[in-house]
């Protein structure tokens, strides 16, 4: 009994991811999106897409919605940061460890360890199913400031290159969706929802 | 590409998921959950309480994960109807055979026919998959409603036993978990976040 105390006590402070705000903003432009909310949608993304993962069928699609579904519980203590955000992501590692520390810790040991477990294999990204999450998780925010004429880029002066070199590990999961998302980069520039690629200096 | 296009396009349609609002609220009492945050946090609870079905290790706990992914998706256009509304869910099948053919037939046809299984799979309620996929998609609001002391039961007017009737089907996926349910029930009607039982009439 103290051990479904526990699992319950888990699933109670997963709840709270539902009150963590991306950068993103939902397709119809209301409001920005959670965390939580985020998650469902990376996860039947994952279904729907696993046909373009490098991996083929060697795919196991059950261990990438399970990576997916977990991702982001760490931002529960440690919060959202935007991937363009040097100083932001300075000590994210640090503060997620701590998070996943206390969050999985709530779980009985065998089931703490075996979530943690999960969690670190998507940080790591050595595994294709691990590369094929994070392609997803990344290309979902294309699609949203896509669909919201670069709110979120436009919000925080992105610039093309900079989004292609954030997202160009959407390659190492999927060569298939890192030709779409290029697609949609470029196309987002010629509209006017995404900034061109910094001059470079023509200096030494 | 066209195969790409409308598995993206099933995805953006997705994102609606998420302003369709059920009457549970946050545990933290901050505002009404969507049903995409709620599809990923029940998602999230059979990975940690698979072991309590009743088909022990016969469950294939990644096809409960599916079809609680997928199992609100007809809302975005038949809408969330509170369990204890009859008038509300006379036609709530047809509304939502609707939605289904609607928004799954937006995928490509062998996807379109997959996914659609899924949801109905979990509909009929046959499988132990379904089954023990309903008793968590039953248990969270006990517990939503639990955190916030009874705020949806007590808007509503709900009393003990039109929650004990209408969550009955629990023990048909989770005798343990119903026996935990039980006790939710009875201490919240303890602690007055649940109206007791109505009295019988005495008539005829």
């Amino acid at each position: 009994m103290d051990r479904l105390k526990r699992q319950i006590g888990f699933i109670v402070e997963l709840d709270k991811l539902k009150t963590i705000l991306r950068q993103s903003w939902l397709a119809d432009g209301s409001r920005r999106e959670n965390s939580a909310e985020h998650s469902w949608h990376v996860a039947l993304m994952a279904l729907v897409l696993a046909e373009h993962a490098n991996a083929g069928a060697n795919l196991d699609l059950a261990r990438v919605v399970k990576l997916l579904l977990l991702h982001d519980v760490v931002e529960i203590d440690a919060g959202d940061v935007l991937i363009y955000d040097v100083s932001g992501n300075a000590d994210k590692a640090e503060r997620e460890r701590r998070a996943a520390e206390r969050i999985y810790g709530i779980l009985p040991e065998d089931q703490s360890a075996e979530l943690r477990a999960l969690w670190e294999e998507y940080e790591l990204g050595e595994t294709e199913e691990a590369r094929f999450a994070a392609a997803l998780d990344r290309l979902m925010p294309l699609l949203h400031n896509f669909l919201t004429e670069g709110r979120a880029w436009m919000h925080h002066g992105i610039t093309a290159d900079q989004v292609l070199a954030a997202n160009a590990r959407i390659a190492a999961g999927s060569a298939a969706l890192w030709d779409y998302a290029r697609g949609l980069i470029d196309e987002a520039v010629e509209r006017g929802y995404l900034l061109p690629p910094k001059e470079k200096n023509s200096d030494p």
